[in-house]
């Protein structure tokens, strides 16, 4: 069988295995208080370009979310997220669990605009029963979004603008950041960085084990963001396996250069479907692509090739395939000889 | 310097170690659903004697705490706990926040009494204003406690017995499970199956990277403990590396075997301890040690040994030595020439 | 000023007021355990037909909703609404506060219909991630909805049985019950209790200082709800107060009798507005009553009516005007000459 | 039957009664925006000296506790209170339901001691692990506490000032506050206002019908506190009749005189157990008594008089007999007669 359903299928980047098998037999404090943390975080503000950045790694996504998201708002705060965000769908509630509800926007194709969250916060802004409403404090936006798509600096920046104006943090969920990064778009790391409150350096999709890097490009925003985290189960006893990783990532370019595999691989894989005429549920520069095919042909693709059924499409259904760090362009000809 | 500051100082047993290098580029299906997982599953059902047993892997201690409480009591219930018990002071609150009070119980060097159940319990019932409390849903112990000491078989089902009569779970916290299992009790691990509702089998502590293994011998008892996982940030995306793990720890008794060398090398440091003429704070048959010593004393040895001050006593302190499934013969032999 | 913004202006009806003057030097127990409550609970149980019915007084509407669901919910699970629901809209959060995600499907008019829910629950029941997805556990509706508009008995019964067939809890808010039940439909009190699996009768809307009667036709459906409503701060010291006036609401009719007034008193301002030709932004047959005004029309207005901008209408605005338990057609006949 | 169990078992001082007959018919404005509250407020800023506090009116003393402390608690803090304090035993987990832990002090019959929450901050500041810990960010005292008993002014100068020490919000639940403040104590309403970040003013025990008065001495503490009290079903539609209440209360003194009378009575009380040489179980200044009785005296008693059976005591019990504004010189004199 062929595997393009996820980018988190396969284990990690050998490098990273090798630097876990040759620290394992270190002994060192626990809970991230240990020297490869540290030298990762130095890497991380290095590449970021914010010295005092606070970074804290943690074990998953849905993980960091909701600790994230918890450990910013109050408790009559909410955050507001697309209609399609990752936080509002698939985590099982785990923001609602918290306290907080998710305030949903409209989605184009994975993302909110500026537009109407200017919209919705001047609405809510003049709500004479404003009081009786759940307050924004946060928005939530993923990048590359789950649909594969990826904001410009000018939409980054405009959110930006919104959030300022309107007293909101903003959050970006990089769990496939570097994915994001790597396609043919304007926004670097560094604007992440100084366009964010809070954002995160995905692990898992992107070559590690496991592990996300969660990073307040400036300090203070959560002083007792450990606390928060282990009330949320989120600290690691053995916290050095994700410095030991993200060091391993950052120490000189891994990250990027593993994203570029995934990305260029999409786009071998995007012109193969092109070619032989599938339809494209919506264009997507990253890892994922989403096409349309009908029954017949997915019992038929199913036969050789593990993929996502992502949605019903009138008669027919959304398919994903997925390429991550790991893929090889072997694995993108086998694919395109069974399409 | 000596590590014997805790029991998660280093990576895991080069068993698993090899096991994930081995299986390092498989590509699976994610979140547990892979046959890792699945072969785990069965070497734990085999292990403890119940064939139906529903098993669920979680990444850490404090997260299955809180999962496992957080899924198994109805909103208006509260989970009894020794005062010493981890989910009440080392948590940072993660009962609370998924709304649950922790109802205290004195300890007893770690450990509850039917006894004093029996008692909370009484009082409880027959209070005319119980409505307007908690009501107690659940008892949490440790085995062994966090002062190493271990519950006997007798004790065991004394509580169980409590807990029927008075409609409570039973949970027990298996953090150290393998330590308390070989130390020289009488309690086996079929026992702990027969007689709890729920437990697990902490690995992170216990010769693996992470991972602890919620057991609940008999199904049914929670049908969707993994959506509470999910919403809980329980959930690892490549589950398979918990699965992997445990499967070594269990294939051919591993995990007995790792146990029992800690629990023998804190007995060969115990005797060390007590030929030295050291104050035991208490008397613990597990890997975990407690030595009072004066501040002169603490500072020396702190000079070339990692070890926990654990509380003040008096003038003293009383600090922790542990053994873990890693620490050598030669270790201790080191350690008693500076002690 | 006339007022005609909403149905809680004022105070109580002068029975219910001269009850609680005759009653008020009694000493009773508190919390409920009076015979006023007792009295009321047995005219309420005989009006709905249901003599084991388990009813419960609480204060206020927000406060019902949250105690009912936060009661009836298991963790991992949350409540359907429409997206207009007040549940989701006007109760800051008070939900997600407990714990659970408010899922909304479209509203029409206020209203879900029983072939948006049955197509929810069928793309959810064959969602293969269902696990990493809130489980919808409840339906809530209101009757009247927040638009006025009412449910017919073959609507409700349809939402009753797709709620039987996935498994889910029906629950009716009341907070006008009177008033839709004296509007010209065809669902009577019975029905409700036959259909529903716990609802409530609103006071504070329809002639009460305050106090909302929850009610399980059924006993059974949550043994602790005292100990779920003093957990949220929904139990009231003296009882007796709603007790008081229920029993008055429900000994003879008056209940009815003051919701027909209002809906008589909405029936005679729908007809001054159709006369005068105000368009109407949606049809209710209940108390209140949706039009579309100018913003010059509305500043005149407001001169000398209290009434509520409901929301913008392009460059108009909808408002609503309430009748209530207390309208004399006096006041019809004053606000009929400002229109 | 006589009636001491309580001060809550009769409805409300006739005055109150009174303006709730006059202003029955009133339309005004919901949710505490009409002019009884801010006539209320104004008597209640005068009364306390400051003239820019901040003041809520909720319905009950559990709503009011567990509404302020999720009102000024980050997500990773506790509440210290004394180990009897009403918000660690009888409130159903309502702070722990808002996702906060009670962290509790010895009971110094009802009271906690400065040195005991210095020595708790102390430790807690100096742990090692305190970010494993919930971190301590406020203090809940009750005045009088549930035992009856008085804080003199100096108790809570010493309370205050270890508070900003360590930066903890002090919060004085005066659900009984005029009994309190009618003792032949020392501390003054102003003292409190001086020396407390928030407190409230209790009605329902002292003359209301319900009723409680949130007072942040210097606003800006809480900006959305009107949102957490929503979000908590703590909002009274009709909100003018707790306005309506405190407004009679404190227009001229009468919650003083009716706290007097309390007292005065409990007094006599007093010197009757004296005299007829019953056993105190603590010595209170307030209008709680708390006496040692036989089981047979107890039975003797309940025959004539209503009384609380508040715990045993070796093989006898402690009962509670209660006075409030409502007793009279005559209730007495019967008492004594079956004492």
């Amino acid at each position: 069988m062929l595997h393009f359903e996820c980018d988190y299928a396969r284990g990690c980047h050998p490098r990273l295995m090798e630097a876990l098998c040759r620290t394992n037999e270190d002994a060192t404090a626990g809970y991230g208080e240990d020297p490869y943390c540290a030298e990762a975080i130095e890497y991380i503000r290095s590449a970021i370009g914010k010295p005092n950045a606070q970074v804290h790694f943690l074990v998953g996504g849905t993980q960091t979310n909701a600790t994230v998201i918890a450990a910013l708002l109050s408790p009559w705060q909410g955050v507001i997220s697309a209609a399609t965000g990752h936080v509002t769908g698939h985590e099982a509630g785990a923001i609602e669990q918290s306290g907080h509800k998710v305030i949903t926007l409209p989605s184009h194709e994975g993302k909110i605009t500026s537009a109407d969250l200017e919209s919705y916060m001047e609405v809510y802004t003049h709500d004479e029963a404003r009081e009786h409403i759940v307050e924004p404090g946060m928005v939530y936006i993923s990048f590359p979004t789950e649909y594969g798509t990826i904001y410009s600096r000018g939409e980054l920046e405009a959110l930006h603008n919104t959030c300022r104006r309107y007293d909101l943090r903003l959050f970006l969920d990089g769990a496939r950041l570097g994915y994001g990064l790597a396609a043919a778009g304007d926004l670097t790391l560094r604007d992440i960085a100084d366009l964010c409150d809070v954002f995160y350096i995905g692990g898992t999709k992107v070559g590690a084990l496991f592990g996300e890097a969660a990073v307040f490009p400036e300090p203070g925003l959560c002083r007792a963001f450990f606390t928060v985290m282990k009330q949320h189960g989120a600290v690691l006893a053995k916290g050095r396996l994700l410095g030991v990783q993200f060091a391993e990532l950052f120490r000189d370019g891994l990250y990027e250069e593993i994203s570029r595999n995934a990305v260029e691989r999409a786009r071998e894989l995007k012109d193969v479907l092109r070619q032989k005429g599938y339809e494209f549920f919506l264009e997507t520069p990253t890892n994922q692509q989403f096409v349309v095919v009908s029954p017949a042909k997915l019992r038929e693709l199913q036969e050789k090739v593990c993929l996502s059924v992502w949605e019903p499409h009138g008669e027919d259904f959304v398919i994903r395939l997925c390429t991550d760090w790991a893929t090889t362009p072997g694995e993108i000809e086998e694919l395109s000889r069974i399409l």
